[in-house]
């Protein structure tokens, strides 16, 4: 191998990881943009008859989001209190929740934050294991790594604006 | 740069063309299950109010894995006649619509096919141009190569998956 195949093949593993915070990008900023959109009404309400509200949908992908802090070690939640009415709960559990204007303002914050930490890791940290796996797992299974949830996290996320989506009326 | 780290930059790079098919592979998995479990009826039905039927959106994703084929450079749509009712217009349009019976059918064939290819394509080909970028164009925006397709269909997919989801009755 010269040194020319050398660079492509780092610059292709480098590549990689800006398709793929670029994907991550892209998503949240047509989700905040359906979010200067979505009224707070709207987002009282259920996606469809029976189903989950908005803000229950905010709160968890919120309560998501926030996890991947401590997963990808770039330190704590921002929000713990988040875990248990939108995690360890499903919608219309009773648990206190925080207003719609507070949802919007902590997704925000939380995907602002991640954003300025993913502009600084390098391509080594994202292929490095996420802090649930043990390093002898890890050895062993190496897509546990800080890329993978990155992916999961960018389909999770999609999944549940399919169908928040649904929320604003159809002009 | 010694051979060893040499080794571990390779592995990297088919590594995450592993996640990337595995993430694709896993919600196929998981979209077929779902597939199993709704009826005929239910996908006649609208996702939500006033929203896509089950139908066109199984239409409209077996429409779109068909067209990675020629955008993967894998070969002709194996069902072209899709493109009009799926992907040119909207639900309802009058245009006519295969079965639901041959639309199930369609999905599998084509993710089916999709997935064999898959098993033969190198690392080098997905970080190849996809077919509707020139290669001058390609050269300046070398993230628009075939695994940049993966991404965004799998991220689709998911949207539209989540409101499928909501065809099937709560149990």
């Amino acid at each position: 191998m010269n040194n020319e195949q050398q660079e492509i093949v780092v610059t292709e593993k480098e590549l990689v990881i800006n398709m793929l915070v670029s994907a991550w990008e892209a998503q949240n900023k047509r989700f905040a943009a359906f979010l200067d959109k979505v009224t707070d009404a709207e987002l009282a309400g259920e996606t469809s008859p029976g189903r989950n509200t908005g803000n229950y949908l905010l709160g968890h992908l919120t309560a998501v989001n926030d996890g991947m802090l401590p997963l990808l070690d770039l330190g704590a939640k921002l929000y713990p209190e988040l875990e248990e009415p939108f995690l360890a709960s499903p919608d219309k559990s009773g648990k206190i929740m925080p207003s719609t204007a507070e949802l919007r303002e902590k997704w925000h914050n939380v995907t602002a934050l991640l954003h300025e930490h993913f502009k600084k890791m390098s391509a080594d940290e994202w292929f490095g294991r996420h802090t649930s796996v043990s390093a002898e797992d890890f050895a062993k299974e190496p897509h546990r790594n800080k890329l993978n949830i990155l992916i999961s996290r960018t389909t999770h996320q999609g999944y549940h604006f399919g169908q928040m989506a649904y929320l604003v009326k159809k002009s």
